[in-house]
């Protein structure tokens, strides 16, 4: 008996060898798309990226894979080890959602989104919300049969929820992202109205993009990423990779007109890529050598970006770096011009572009949209109303069209219902690690003024990174920062940083 | 019954765009090892390149395989397609080849080739030839009992070249390389004993990495390489690879000191590619959208490097351009000394650095050494001493030791046996199609000049390129020259090209 577990517990890991490694060549065939690859390759790329995904769909929902997972969670618990046991359940899961979608509704699905995604595309280029619509309304539809199929208790928004924040539901959501809202409104209403706001002309300066490539590698470099295990390329729509924590790569786009994309865009996906690189050895080839959820990764870039990024002694330390390789373009600007302009808050209409305070407001606008959707209480047509309504109660502002309405996101185009939310809860996480992290190390400023980022880094792989999926969402807040979600914290953080900028 | 059959092809037409999504991948995982990919993911790596690579074996090598393609060869030759019996009759070929071997003989080859790749690179790097025998033998002693699996006509060799210049023989080549050794010797010496040697100093000025790469891609543009499809990238080692046809990349090593390496490195790949690029849409996703043979292929990059790059008319029209790029280091140079100096013919240790007019004397010693090898005539541990024999022989130069003598190549570290002829069968047929397509388009030596290169490449894709492996390589050569082999046409070449540059 032992010796048959034995040979099970090894069959099973050269099974997740296996998916990994069709992972990562996946991966890589992404990357390469998006980075490298000459366009006229696309349609060959598009069946190798067929077959290889098809093999893995097999793979993971084959009879054989789901003995196998039986065979592991029924066994001792002493004589698989825990990474096993963890990873069996993980995959039972997805397992487990998998079989229960019948094959032919899978496959119109997946015909669908890959279809809808193109027309969604031209939708927002011709401003026509009614040619996306009848796709949009299918997929809704699909997802609401894949909730029902999946089960789900309370609300069938939960089912969805799963897929991106295990553990996540409704309730908690609504309480806490209308807590956010309700802290969020006023704020923003003091920054609108303040007559303190900053100049910023002098950010849309040309700034050499092979100089800000140049900057990009070196904060980089200061956010202790590895360039060994890992690489920069210049890319459209910015993105990190992990292919393993051996190979995580980081793209970044330049425009020669705001240096902002590339150096917030870089120390984004970096802290992405810094959970990715620092996820342990031990759980190298398994299913659980990623990050736990969406939310908590989001939480990782969101850390960097804005705790980091957008901290006055980062820039203490680095302002002076920037000016040597921009082209005299802050000359006249002093470090606190310098400091208000890159922590502009506006109500702007365009979610990728906009700043700290707005931007969980346009999350829980297509939040309780989506809840909406799935339930019934929204119909696809009246989207572009809804959502117009939501943007002026939440921002004050009207999108002069659906393009930069309700057609701006692609998501939707490809069914991901439940993503949306891991946003702003990256965002409370980050702000949630944040504070805990000051409480450990009350030095916190002091290292950014010095460019001494190693230790804000590891306190993050002590407290998120080192676990991989090993633990869920909620307990790796929980054990990090002693409490469970909790919006106040980044409330705070805003409201401390906003008022004296804008002095209201 | 014709039901039956077409589902069959229809099946069999998916089996094969599934072995070339695999090696679509493989070929992308190797083109990033070799280019892009961080060195700390060289693990994880190997484990990826392992699973994909075994997956494809078990494809090609299925009872399920073996039975689709007898269907398809004992089918009424009206009812499937010309493509897909020559498909089914190339893949049943490797299956038949691979199914001789008892798997666990060549599990221990493929562990033994692995292992013995990287004791090449230390006796090499050590000077060590004893280090390397004991592998060595054991390869040779595989390559010999593959022979015998695989069975043959006449001598055992002949079995191992059928995987690299399918139909060519040891009686063939026997008889085209001694042709060629003797034509060879004498114009050798006459180079080696003439006074009129070049001026090479200015050769090994400094040329900037960026210029050089700037000047490689408007030779590729001049050469009709299509940038979107595919692109080019620096590496150690050079090559080209074709995913498919829309995405051929070439790669290319930049030596600031030697402007060569990069300038005919590139076109040299660039010709390699050029074939790639010019694979028929008919044949895409099947298993004959590729070169030939490595003779063939060697024959593209042969042409393009030596009958265009280094002719004379070829830099009337470029020597501006590169002038234009570099830092005035051929100011004090006029076309004929740099003409010369490119040409430069002299007796030289290594291969790959070897000149127009030696590069096949090195071939031909190792094409005598591996014959030996293989029935049994040569023993291993000679190997040293045989070596140095033929290299004094041939080329009239002793290696001062193993490293630069027989341990300097790769080759043989992973058992390639019978892959060296291809290289001057290559050279060999570039001379005849060369030969041919002067007489049918006289005005080569201007297109040359005007850089007018399409009629050429053009030629070339009618000849060579549009039938993948459709065409034996016997037959691409008979058909397109109205001659099977002959190494005349090089000596006459060579002859025609030396004698006056030398003046002997």
């Amino acid at each position: 008996m032992t010796k048959t577990i034995i040979q099970t517990e090894k069959d099973f890991k050269e099974l997740m060898q296996k998916m990994s490694s069709y992972e990562q060549a996946l991966g890589l065939l992404q990357w390469d798309a998006r980075t490298k690859a000459p366009k006229k390759g696309a349609d060959q790329r598009s069946e190798v990226i067929g077959s290889l995904s098809t093999e893995l769909f097999k793979l993971k929902t084959s009879e054989e894979t789901g003995r196998l997972l039986e065979e592991i969670l029924q066994a001792d618990k002493d004589v698989v080890s825990n990474v096993t046991r963890q990873s069996a359940k993980e995959l039972k899961k997805e397992y487990d959602r998998s079989i229960k979608i019948p094959e032919d509704e899978f496959r119109e699905y997946s015909i669908l989104t890959a279809k809808s995604e193109s027309i969604w595309e031209e939708a927002k280029e011709q401003n026509d919300f009614e040619m996306f619509r009848p796709y949009l309304e299918k997929i809704v539809q699909f997802s609401r049969k894949f909730a029902d199929y999946w089960g789900y208790e309370g609300h069938p928004y939960n089912a969805l929820l799963e897929d991106f924040e295990p553990g996540m539901t409704v309730d908690t959501l609504d309480q806490v992202f209308s807590r956010l809202r309700d802290g969020l409104i006023p704020l923003v209403e003091g920054v609108t109205s303040s007559s303190n706001k900053p100049q910023t002309d002098f950010i849309f300066r040309s700034f050499p993009k092979d100089n800000q490539k140049q900057f990009s590698s070196e904060i980089l470099s200061q956010m202790t990423y590895d360039f060994e295990a890992g690489r920069l390329d210049e890319t459209v729509h910015p993105f990190a990779i992990g292919l393993n924590p051996k190979d995580v790569r980081v793209t970044t786009k330049y425009d020669e007109n705001d240096f902002r994309t590339a150096v917030f865009g870089t120390i984004h996906e970096g802290g992405h890529a810094l959970y990715e690189q620092n996820l342990p050895e031990e759980l190298a080839g398994t299913v659980l050598s990623d990050g736990t959820s969406m939310g908590i990764h989001e939480s990782q870039s969101l850390f960097w970006e804005n705790f980091v990024g957008r901290n006055k002694k980062f820039w203490e330390n680095n302002y002076d770096l920037l000016q040597s390789y921009s082209n005299g373009q802050f000359k006249d600007v002093n470090l606190d011009q310098f400091y208000h302009a890159i922590n502009e808050a506006k109500p702007s209409l365009i979610r990728i572009e906009a700043d700290e305070m707005t931007y969980s407001l346009h999350i829980i606008l297509r939040y309780e949209i989506e809840k909406g959707l799935i339930n019934g209480d929204i119909e696809v047509a009246d989207l572009p109303k809804v959502w117009n309504e939501k943007m002026e109660e939440y921002l004050g502002v009207i999108p002069p069209n659906d393009s930069q309405g309700v057609l701006q996101d692609v998501h939707w185009s490809f069914g991901a219902f439940g993503y949306f939310p891991s946003y702003a809860l990256g965002y409370i996480y980050a702000a949630q690690l944040h504070q805990a992290m000051r409480k450990e190390i009350p030095e916190f400023d002091q290292l950014c003024q010095k460019g001494e980022l190693s230790s804000i880094r590891e306190w993050l792989t002590k407290n998120v990174h080192q676990y991989g999926r090993m633990k869920s969402p909620a307990a790796i807040i929980k054990d990090a920062t002693g409490e469970s979600i909790n919006p106040e914290h980044l409330l705070h953080y805003l409201s401390e940083k906003y008022k004296p900028l804008y002095q209201f």
